[in-house]
């Protein structure tokens, strides 16, 4: 048996508010104590996307009734709130720009806006952005030009992991996270997934750009699942929105990649625990472990997980690696396939009382 | 009567070899001493592209055969060509990078493409950057990382000059320019520029893009025209291309703003000689000066021009200060009007022999 600290996902979509037929903050949590999560920061592209003082509160009321694993939420930037959302940057996970097309109504198109967001949101505060290709060298000259740390998320390709390199060479505060989809599938994964069910953003890259993310893993801060569920037969009808379910196989592909050589256990826990505590900020969740079988072979099947949306992309993958209990803050929460903790038992990481409740 | 320096412009596309029929070499630089410019520097954007050591020698015969100012060749940058365009940086103005759409068939679409430049061109030669919006803020990235000064060409609106100057105020070694007409002409021109008249890239910019570069004018190093002469029957006809002729018409529009008070004449100088010098290294023309009469009033009128294209988006602007003699190299190259250079006196400021011919 390997105990490892509890899994701290970065970047997962709950759809709650606005989408519970995908997801909720219910099914989300369930999925994440299965795959060893038990701190998640939630992505703010939701139906209201959340960007103020309201948005927010109708999330963390959302979260505060039915979470059952810790949660931070992420507020969005948008075209005029700047300077509005600054003062809420205490209470959340952090800023996240969208820079780049991707699933909801939240995109920044003009570089001002950018900028008036860096000028306005704290320096110590987190910002996440979802840029590709020539949109990531340009935030990250904004950011460098207001002397403020970026944090770049899913980062899929060669021509994206050597421009961290290279900045991080330069000695530049950048950080970043990959996905577990863009280190295991590849476009030639497509031809098994049909219709929308291939569809995700950044996009499944080439072969060579799965390998470059393997050949630069010491430039990968973080693994984060960028959980993005949709219904199938959302996936299989017309423009199928992009997006993959991820928080229930990660860990699972991680330690086959650990019991394959390919990953040690010190890159998980570094990648799953010490960075994103470190880039976010977030406290210490005490007792709380991942119990690990290593050597439990299985394959991953959609039907054994939790999640709403009920399809994996990794569907039949041989896994080796199996999470046999997760205990958060001293609770035993999952055990042998089943999730225990009740809804409402997750906390606000990001609230003054979150270990004093 | 003012005498100045021999104007150097910085940015001229002479159309030859390829399209001759829009303007070659003897037409472009009868049409820069009409204008008070006694050096040039040449577009790569031909027919063929000038990308390598036997499209630079097509174009430096053309140059040597029918210029009748001075002037130095730009190398394109290519998709393919990083390697071996580095040993002709010595000959040729500098490289020239299209990274957003504009006419001709140069584009690097790829950020390692980008890169792959910026490490092969010695740092000690120009690079020229065509770069709009966020495309501006990623390849001031990529220059920096590659610690290579950059020139921006062309710059348009308020947020690129805002960048620029923030840019700037970090220390970075970048350098800019702006048109005449992006100066001279906006958004609210383009009724009486119907058809494709009002077609340019970058385009013409809202009244307060054209202030912010105005307000900006201490972070603006050059004027150079992007003379982009085309047809007025291509320019009225289907797909019309973009570009404006600017040779003739560019100082005397900055004599007019002098005359109103808007230009000094040292703030004329400083960016129509001594900065292009300096950033281009571009060596003295001795004896070389232009002769003004800074009272006599007129008009601009294509009609009066040297430009094959025969039409200006100028027509009809009212102007003070006329251009009576030019200089170059000790001889009377223009006076009253009439050029009377010859084709092939002009000299490439490149070569070895190039005040030893």
């Amino acid at each position: 048996m390997i105990q490892i600290p509890g899994i701290i996902d970065p970047h997962v979509h709950v759809r709650e508010p606005g989408a519970t037929h995908k997801e909720d903050w219910d099914s989300a949590t369930a999925a994440a104590l299965a795959g060893g999560v038990t701190m998640l920061l939630a992505m703010p592209n939701t139906r209201p996307p959340v960007t103020d003082a309201d948005t927010l509160q109708l999330a963390l009321d959302s979260a505060s009734a039915r979470a059952r694993c810790d949660y931070a939420q992420f507020l969005g930037a948008g075209a005029d709130n700047a300077a509005s959302a600054a003062p809420l940057a205490g209470r959340v996970a952090g800023l996240k720009m969208y820079l780049d097309q991707t699933y909801g109504p939240l995109r920044l198109d003009e570089l001002h806006t950018w900028m008036e967001h860096f000028t306005h949101w704290p320096e110590t505060a987190p910002i996440a952005v979802h840029a590709e290709g020539r949109t990531l060298a340009a935030v990250i000259l904004v950011a460098m030009l207001h002397d403020h740390p970026l944090h770049v998320c899913h980062v899929a390709t060669q021509e994206e992991i050597l421009l961290i390199r290279a900045a991080k060479e330069k000695g530049f505060p950048i950080t970043c996270e990959v996905t577990p989809h863009h280190l295991f599938l590849s476009t030639e994964d497509l031809p098994r997934l049909p219709g929308g069910r291939g569809e995700v953003r950044p996009r499944l890259a080439r072969p060579q750009d799965v390998q470059a993310l393997w050949d630069n893993l010491d430039v990968i801060d973080c693994f984060a699942t960028d959980h993005a569920p949709h219904t199938l037969a959302e996936k299989y009808g017309p423009n199928p929105p992009p997006g993959f379910p991820g928080l229930e196989t990660a860990l699972p592909l991680y330690l086959t990649a650990l019991a394959g050589g390919r990953l040690t256990l010190d890159d998980i826990i570094t990648r799953c625990y010490t960075n994103p505590r470190r880039i976010f900020g977030l406290p210490e969740q005490p007792q709380t472990w991942v119990e690990i079988d290593p050597a439990a072979r299985g394959e991953i099947r959609a039907a054994d997980g939790y999640t709403r949306c009920a399809w994996t992309p990794f569907e039949g993958f041989p896994v080796q690696g199996k999470i046999t209990r997760v205990v958060l803050r001293g609770q035993e929460v999952f055990k042998n396939g089943q999730v225990l903790a009740q809804p409402g038992t997750g906390r606000d990481i990001r609230s003054r009382s979150y270990l004093s409740q």
